[in-house]
C-alpha cells in the first residue's frame, strides 16, 4: 500500500471505527508518543492512555461523524471535513474542553493528522469551537 | 467586530477576492511577515511581495473557490473546506509547484488561516495534492 493509500484508508478507518464504537481501534492508528489536540487552543492528549481515554468518553453517547466531502492528502498529511451528530450528551461524558448543550446537535469539524514512516498518526488537530455547534 | 466574527469575514473576504481576481485585495489579509504553504510540502512563500506574486498567478486564469460547509473557527485559527475550479492553466501560469493537467480541473483543498492580535493572517497552509485533482 502506497503511502498515499495509507493515510486515505487510515481517515476512512477512523471514520468506521468512531462509529463503530471502538475506541481502542481508533487508538491503534496513532503512534505511541501522538499528540491529540481536540479542539485547538485545548489542553493536548498526549500518548496512547490519554488518546484511549478521550476517545472512549467521545465514542461513549454514540455521537457519528459523517464526512463532508473527500480527504485531502497533502505530503505526510491528512485533512478533512466531518459533521459529528450527537443525539445528546450528559455533561459528565463529555470528552472535550468546550462549552456544549446537552440536547441533540450537530457540530461542523475540520481535523488534520500527521504521519510517520510507519503510517502511524503522530499529530491529530480538530478545528471547531462553539461556532460550529448547531442544537437540533 | 469580535475575532470570532473578524475570522469568518476574512475567510469569506478571501472567497470574495479570489473569485474577483483581485490579488491585492488577498495579499492585504495577511501581515507583513506572513507564511503561505500552498500545497503543505512545498517551499513557502514569505512576506508580502511573494504572497502577493503569488496570488497574481493563481488567478490570472479565473480559477474560482466554492466553499464545502461553514468556516471552521478553534482559537486564533480557521480552517475551510473548498474546490477550485480550473478552467484551463497554460504550464507558464501555475503559481504551485505540483504537476497539474493543463485543461479544466476541479481540486479539492481545505486551508487553515492562523491569525494574530490585529486580524491579520499570519499563517496559510493548504491541503491538497495531485490526489486531489479530478480533470474535467
Amino acid at each position: 500500500m502506497s503511502d498515499i493509500d495509507n493515510m486515505k484508508a487510515t481517515v476512512q478507518a477512523y471514520y468506521d471505527l468512531f462509529n463503530a464504537g471502538y475506541a481502542d481501534g481508533i487508538a491503534n492508528l496513532y503512534a505511541d508518543d501522538a499528540v491529540v489536540t481536540d479542539p485547538v487552543g485545548t489542553p493536548p492528549k498526549k500518548g496512547q492512555a490519554e488518546i484511549l481515554a478521550f476517545y472512549q468518553m467521545a465514542v461513549k453517547n454514540g455521537a457519528k461523524l459523517v464526512p463532508q466531502g473527500p480527504t485531502r492528502i497533502a505530503d505526510n498529511m491528512a485533512a478533512f471535513a466531518f459533521t459529528v451528530e450527537v443525539g445528546g450528551m450528559p455533561a459528565k461524558d463529555k470528552a472535550v474542553d468546550v462549552e456544549l448543550p446537552t440536547g441533540g446537535m450537530t457540530i461542523d469539524v475540520i481535523d488534520t493528522f500527521e504521519f510517520n514512516a510507519d503510517g502511524k498518526v503522530t499529530e491529530m488537530k480538530a478545528y471547531w469551537s462553539r461556532e460550529n455547534v448547531t442544537k437540533v
